[in-house]
């Protein structure tokens, strides 16, 4: 006898659960092609190697689900989106007009203990601005963010948009801190696991990196530091664009943007602008959502860079922020009408108000079962159709029918 | 340097591409919904025995991605619905409400050698009707799929319904060919493959399994062979049924409807009706979709029977026969509008418009390149958005601006 249960870590969805999966969807898809993006999609099965270069070391080697085809190719099932659709934008470079603006709602895979927010696989909105530089892209794609968390019913006061810059912090640790490239990356990786850990180990490795990254430069509060730091043009530049990026956000009206010089995202690709929307309920604080720049991404495939920002956007802690503030809709069912036929002899009558009502546009279900009309009533209610239609002798005499109100 | 083509046998959907895809999706969605059917999914991933028991030997072993996760779980990529399906429904029976009309578009994968029609990984829109023992089943399922040939545009000289019966087949296996059931599943398997395999190799197999079994008793014709089976009750009632299939389907206006003694459908678990969808395009001559009953397959979760009936209709079949027809509608950007500040100078009054054309309900890209206008009007024409509203000095002055159609 076979268990009903599905796979570890992964979700059925039955019409009660798909009912808040498509809300969520929805309110992306509208969303975001509001802003002009434009849908696009792929396979689960992709290259492991598409992934070695640069997603990070620990998403590909502890969480990936890999495996070896017939043919003997190393084959994963993607853990992320971007590398994805990067081979895509390089694949038609040539093709392709620019700027381009993409999205997709991939599902997911990381082989990780399931945890509340964590699940095996989810499902992820994508949203990508290839071909421009300037900060014009990190804006748009910012303001989008921003118009979803409305567009979900979200208040400013629910959430922050939390933003820092993967080009200040290299140049900071470049000049300030001189360290070399490898450097930077552990570093950077310590910072991105500091609030998992206690202070005083944080500190320690921190140490044994170097000496002066042990006194992190908050580079989000003016000091003596931070002023001498700001002598260094690399570092001044990014400074410089950082606030640009801030500034122009809260001249749209955006107010909850806050400069966090923590901020680090755990992809190693991004080259510029990073941020994250943060859920600023004290019982649930933590990162919904994020995204940045990732100008040298696409050159893996050879060829010149290509500029691109985007972001990624988890169904599961999406609807865990939505519960929490209580903005799921409640169920409705697809199907508007039953139609039930109480005996054989009504059955072609029922079969015709049926079509009449589809004709209309409604969805309909009909019935030719012939059981009980309480039952059947009941059972409908259950389900969540909002009406239904007997058709019997009279009916059929008539030509007349009611809709009754399941609710 | 990293190649940029997807995963042998799977496909990348461009923006054109996935045009397509939901054209066929929302074409299923809104037929299926029509008739009351709701939606409901699961994960690509499920436990590997859930296919062991009764999807067919060549499926599991030959055909299906399987691997052994890190904690010795064996897992597959799901190679067809009905079983996820089934585990769901089995899961729930105490809660659920018969009759259940669900339906799903999952993702399916089969390890095979790719070639026209057959992908590794492909999408099958999945209806399944729950809970009703009677034939008004089998006749409102294949009516439904006929409904969607019909939406696709498909006449009635485009495509065959062909109809069996698996209680039929079983029945004539057993009372006439005298067969045990190991037989008859041999037997059954040689039948399915009789259309690819030389006429001469059929009867030597066909022989081997019975002398009798080497005269095929084609009961869609009336012979004295059949004659004398008619005299077995089990093949009377049988045929009894699948007639009555066929004559509600007649006379609900479907003439394209005949029986086929030939068809006998992959999978293990059918139980009654089976039927076929078939191009018969002398170029094109082959299965579109298909389906039938399968009132046993819960059983294999414990527990009583549940009735059902359903069917699985892919996407790649689908459109290489709407392509064949010249069915499917022309490429449309889900972008409408593109708006273009000149210079600096008018970027606010653009982002202006650009608002107020998303709050008129358009989807509506920005650009604040100030590139070429030449340019990005060839570009915006390219990416397939209908029309373009460039805002400069003039626009600016006067609060006037104008929709320029670039089809």
């Amino acid at each position: 006898m076979l268990n009903t249960d599905p796979y570890k870590g992964v979700r059925d969805f039955y019409p009660e659960d798909l009912f808040v999966e498509k809300y969520i969807f929805d309110t992306w898809r509208k969303t975001v092609e509001s802003f002009g993006y434009v849908e696009y999609d792929a396979s689960i099965l992709e290259p492991t190697e598409l992934y070695e270069a640069k997603s990070g070391a620990e998403i590909v080697n502890e969480q990936t689900y890999q495996f070896i085809d017939r043919g003997g190719r190393s084959v994963a099932l993607r853990p992320e989106m971007t590398p994805t659709v990067a081979r895509m934008v390089a694949a038609r470079r040539r093709d392709l007009s620019f700027p381009l603006r993409w999205y997709s709602i991939p599902n997911l895979f990381r082989y990780e203990r399931p945890q509340r927010g964590r699940l095996r696989e989810h499902y992820q909105l994508n949203v990508d601005l290839f071909g421009i530089p300037s900060i014009e892209a990190e804006i748009e794609i910012i303001s989008l963010a921003y118009k979803i968390m409305q567009n979900f019913g979200a208040k400013n006061n629910d959430f922050e948009i939390r933003i820092s810059s993967r080009k200040l912090l290299n140049a900071v640790f470049n000049n300030w801190y001189e360290l070399n490239p490898e450097q930077s990356d552990t570093l950077r990786r310590l910072i991105d696991k500091k609030a998992r850990m206690p202070a005083e180990e944080f500190q320690q490795e921190a140490e044994k990196i170097s000496r002066k990254a042990f006194n992190f430069l908050d580079f989000a509060k003016d000091s003596a530091d931070y002023q001498e730091a700001m002598a260094f043009p690399e570092i001044r530049e990014a400074k410089t664009e950082l606030d640009a990026v801030i500034e122009s956000l809260k001249k749209q009206g955006i107010k909850n943007v806050v400069l966090d010089s923590h901020l680090v995202r755990g992809f190693d690709y991004y080259t510029g602008i990073i941020f994250e929307i943060f859920d600023i309920d004290p019982k649930n604080n933590r990162s919904l959502f994020g995204g940045g720049r990732y100008d040298d991404l696409l050159t893996i495939f050879g060829g010149d860079k290509i500029p691109a920002v985007g972001f990624g956007m988890g169904d599961v802690t999406m609807e865990n922020f939505l519960e929490s503030r209580k903005l799921i809709p409640p169920y409705k069912s697809s199907c508007e009408l039953l139609v039930v036929a109480m005996d054989e002899g009504s059955k072609e009558f029922a079969e015709s108000v049926a079509e009449k009502e589809r004709a209309a546009g409604k969805n309909v279900a009909l019935n030719l079962t012939y059981r009980k009309i309480a039952d059947q009533i009941k059972r409908a209610a259950k389900q969540g159709i909002a009406g239904i239609i007997v058709i019997g002798e009279e009916e059929k005499k008539s030509g007349n029918y009611k809709i009754k109100d399941l609710k």
